[in-house]
Parts: C-alpha cells; structure tokens; sequence
C-alpha cells in the first residue's frame, strides 16, 4: 500500500506560472520550451496521437487535446472565442494535466492560458529555425493581439530577428505591443498596412483571431525566399493566406491529419503535399533548401506542444517549489472503500431514524 | 468589462463532495441525482453528443468524456486501471468541469470520483425504474468492490430493494460492504457463488472490474422477468455476461453508438437490436412490456450522466456554501495584453543588460 500522497495532484495557477516565467526570464522561458518540443518532435513514434475533439458554438469552439507516450498522458482544455475581448475576456484560455499512464493518477494540473502563448510562439521559432532562411532579422507581424509579444520575443531570443514590423486592425494592440516589448533591443515599427509590414520581411508572421475566411496574405505581397509562420489559421472556417500562397510555397505542418481540418490547409485538396514538420526536425525530410523558395508553416497547435509545455512548467515549478498540492482525487486508506468517504452518516441517519 | 471575478473557477475538491454528500445525506444526493439525469435524458436531443476519447495502455485507459447543450459544455477525466487496488490506489479516479459554452470560461472543477459513483449508481437506478419489475424487493449484486455500497444504495432508496445477495471472488470486499450497510434497513446475505447469489434475485447488478471478457452471468442462472443491470461491461475487452443472456433480452443503451464499441453490446453483431433509455423516458419506446421478459440495461457510463452530476454538484454547493475559488484562468485588465502578466520582468532584465 502506497501512502497517502500518492494521488496528490500538483497545482499551477495563472500566477504561479506567470512567477515562474518571471524567475527564469521569458527568454530562457521560451528557449527551454523550444528545447522541449522539439526533443519531443524527435520522439514523435512514440506518441499516441489524434486530432483534438471540437464542440463548436456560434460564438467559438471549446477543444479537448489528448496525447500520450508509454508513461505520461496530457490533455488540455481550450477554448477559442473572438468575440470575448468585447467583454473583457481573453479569446484563448486553457488549462492542462498531466496523469501517469500506469495508474491514471492526475500529477499536474496547470493553468495554460499563458502557457500556450509562450509553447506556440516556442513552436514557431522551432519550425523557423527548421524553415527560414539563415541570416534573416526581418520580421512582420500582422495581429498584435494577446499572443504578439511572444513570437516577438521569441523570433528575437531564438532566431536573431532584429526588426519587427506591426500591423493590426485595431491601432490600440499595436500600440499596447510598441509599450510591452518598448525596453527590449527589438526594433519596433507600427505599419499603416499589412502591404507596408510585409515590404522587405524575411518573415511573416500572421496571428489574426477573427474566426472567417481572411485573406491576409495575398500572393503579390509574396517575396522570394520567405518564411511564412501561419498561426491565426487555426480551425474550421478560421483562415490567413490566400490559397494561392500556399500552392505557391512549401507547406510544413505539425500533425497532417488535424492541419488538413484545421489548418490554411483546409482550402487546399487533400492530395496537396505537406511535410510534417518532425521529418525535416530528425533529417527525414527536407526544409527549406534554396535562398529562393517560399516556406509555411501551417501551423495549428498539437497536443504534443502541449504535452512539451506540461513538462517543462512541472520541471521549472519543481526547481523552484512554485505551486500547491491538490485534493483532486480522494485519498482512501483501502482503495475498494470509496464508501468510507461518506460512510460515517448513513449509520448517524439511520441511527437517529 | 466585466469585473475581474469572472474567470474564477469554483473548485470542489473530493473532501467538499463527500460534505456535500455527508450534508445531504447519500439518500436524498442519490435521488437529486437521478432526478437531474432523468430531466437531461428527457431533453436528450439538446446535446452535442460524441463517443468518448480513451487512450488505451497494458495497465488500463485513460477516458475525456466532453459534451454540451447550448449554454453549457462538460467534460470528465477518468481512467480504469483493475491492477491499482493492489497498489493502494482506486481503479477509477475521475474529475471534471463545467464551462460557459458561450464564452469557454470553466466555471466548475470538480472532483469526481466519488459523484461517478453516485452518478453511475443513480442512472441505474432510474434506468431499473422503467424496466425492472414493480415490485422488485431483491437484488443480487456481483462484484462488491468501490461501486457496490452506491447501487445498493440507490436500489434500496430508489425502488424499494429490501434484500440484497452478494458475490465477490474477493471475500474481503464482500466484508466490507456489509461493515459499510450494517446500519440500514436493508437485508445483507453474503452468498458462496453466483449462483447462489442470483436465485431468486429480482434484479442481478454486476459490477464487476476485471479488464477481461468475463462470464459473469450466463443463460441458465437468468429466470423469467429478471432486469439485469449490467454496470461492469464498459470498455473494449471487458464484458460480464454471455452474449446468449443478451440474445434472450430485451436490451437497453444510453447512447448507442458508444455501447456497440464500449458495452457487453460489443460482443453481438452491428444489426443486434437494442433500445436507447432516453426514448423509454420520454415514451417514445416501451420498456418493460411483459412480466416475464427478460430486460438489460447494458450500462457504460455516458457524458449526459456526468454533465447532470456536475450540475447537481454545482447546484449543491452553491446552496450549502462548499467549495472555493481556484485561478485556473488569469485575470487580465486588457484581454489583448496577455503579456502584462509577465511584462514587467523584460524591463528589468533589459534595464541590468
């Protein structure tokens, strides 16, 4: 018989994960989840994947991503609602666990509101440094919402970007983004167009939450040798680019059968050819390999990312005693008792009966 | 903009459940139950209905359970795992949420390991009140482990059960119960076999955990106008009864699609006809129509169920003041400026740079 902490879950709050992302650094916070996803990519046989199950509303979806390996189940919750900053809500929440395969026990349950920001902005400088060309500093970034300033920070830490170009429909996200990141070496330029943002990118990063069909990046705003980092196309009904850019462009994607669903993908025929972005990652398959060719990634967000996240704030947490301990699961001296949980009053009411 | 509490989640740990339950008395927590399941089965065709997602291991699964009317979505973690009562740990351990459907916010999170054994006993006992006999006074119950003092209870309270025969390979377990109902009024007889338990029985409920195509029950212990409530069959490669007692039945589902892949039901072909209990409830379909037909209710556990014991749980806590807030989800004055949570440290770090 173990003993009673055995079934003990470990809890992450919004503010402990945002104290931990504050004790390391978000640099070295998005640098250790880069490393983590992708030590995970190259395991990528050994998971137990499927597409996330979608419940969706009119007014957005909520998602439930499940993965496992042999030891470690993960599973978040998000939902994705756009219309929810119009009443002070975020349009991405979320929240996470880890379980033992072995046993079922839940070991972590975390916030992943903030978590997600940084695990796919971590994600997209694991693909570009994959995809983009070498040498590049130039970045647009069209969508200053809630996720912004973390692919900037990540494309600056991890890649080397320099220069970052706004734009976004609502003026105020860009100039909240201009005064978040303003103490950093990062060249910040507010643009009065998404052509204007693009001129002269060696990257692209589009990170729009409207749930349509949008077409922000047409085919003429398309320049040789680009990385296009597609993160706002990211379900049914929700897309970026202009079909054209994709068939005009190697497309990589984290796990084919979700980002033909969810992806830009959705607008292309399903024998359009993908390369799933833990080939290139394990040298099974090409990146990029001209100056010339234009690169996207399609990118989703997989429950494997999150799977990575999970590790690394339970690993962070661990080092730096962050977090409480809670009674998710009860703790039964013998487990086939549950009853003694409320035992005591039956015999107290049939006694007084 | 909304005030900044509306993101709290309320959280009901598995201590608070079993006050509630204390509070309220297992009685009456059993008849609000079957009381909440019975009013969601009556609106069955409100919900967003799918088969549940299981991540299967050597050692047992790891099941969500998502679903969702208009306004309210639900989903419920909980694995089955037979091998951990040897390690000091329950074979079912489960926990679950509630969250606007409108907005994604989880309003609830709660243990549910206790409640699914409420839960499921509740569903059988209104399932049993539409298709046992009335009139049923005994019951014979295979399989005395963690869910066996529940259905006892509910068939006691909620069809007037007064005898109850009981089997287990585990004499221990048998022990146990009857230590657990010594004080209610309901008759307790510890039988040597099966078939000494299932004489005469009114109803038969096999609660069995082995993970294992298991002959619990076969065609020669069944006699004329017994309702089996079969509980134990609820995954793929574990069943209880002889595919013949299903043969001579008039068989029972909650959500059909599930149970053909899930329940004893997997063992027959696709074509073998069975009856969904929300189209009984309503009385869109008979139950029950002779006394000597044999009935089953092939029970796996659904979504609904656990959507109306989160329901019940949240109504109940708030009534009885249990429970507390968990910061699941951040508090954002901006819902675009995600970033304010960990901005301050950039500055700083840029600052000593």
């Amino acid at each position: 018989m173990k003993s009673s902490s055995t079934v003990q879950t470990h809890f992450l709050s919004a503010q402990d994960v945002a104290l931990i992302v504050n004790k390391i650094g978000p640099a070295a916070a998005l640098r250790g989840m880069a490393d983590y996803i992708r030590q995970d990519f190259l395991r990528w046989q050994d998971f137990d994947k499927c597409a996330r199950v979608a419940s969706h509303s009119a007014g957005g979806v909520i998602e439930l991503m499940p993965i496992a390996d042999a030891q470690t189940y993960a599973f978040k919750y998000v939902n994705g609602h756009p219309r929810n900053t119009h009443i002070g809500l975020s349009t991405v929440m979320a929240f996470g666990v880890l379980a033992d395969v072995a046993t079922g026990v839940p070991r972590l349950l975390s916030e992943l509101t903030l978590t997600t920001a940084l695990r796919t902005a971590a994600m997209s400088a694991v693909a570009a440094r994959a995809l983009a060309r070498p040498g590049s500093r130039r970045m647009a970034l069209i969508g200053n919402g809630a996720q912004s300033e973390f692919q900037a920070l990540a494309f600056h830490h991890l890649l080397g970007i320099e220069e970052i170009r706004l734009f976004d429909t609502d003026r105020a996200a860009t100039a909240k983004l201009m005064r978040n990141l303003r103490h950093t070496a990062l060249r910040l330029i507010a643009c009065e167009s998404i052509t204007q943002a693009v001129l002269g990118a060696d990257i692209v990063t589009t990170v729009t939450a409207d749930k349509t069909n949008a077409t922000i990046l047409t085919p003429d705003l398309i320049a040789p040798g680009m990385h296009i980092n597609g993160v706002g196309g990211d379900c049914p009904g929700k897309t970026e680019l202009h079909p054209d850019v994709l068939r005009g462009a190697s497309v990589f994607v984290e796990y084919e059968p979700q980002t033909r669903i969810e992806g830009d993908l959705q607008q292309l025929p399903a024998d359009f050819a993908v390369t799933e972005l833990w080939q290139v990652l394990g040298g099974k398959a090409a990146g990029r390999s001209t100056e010339s060719q234009v690169t996207v990634f399609d990118s989703v967000g997989f429950a494997l990312e999150d799977y990575s996240a999970l590790r690394f704030m339970r690993d962070a947490a661990s080092e730096l005693g962050v977090g409480q301990a809670l009674s998710l699961i009860p703790e039964l001296g013998n487990p086939k008792d549950l009853f003694s949980l409320i035992g005591p009053v039956v015999e107290e009411l049939a006694l007084a009966a």
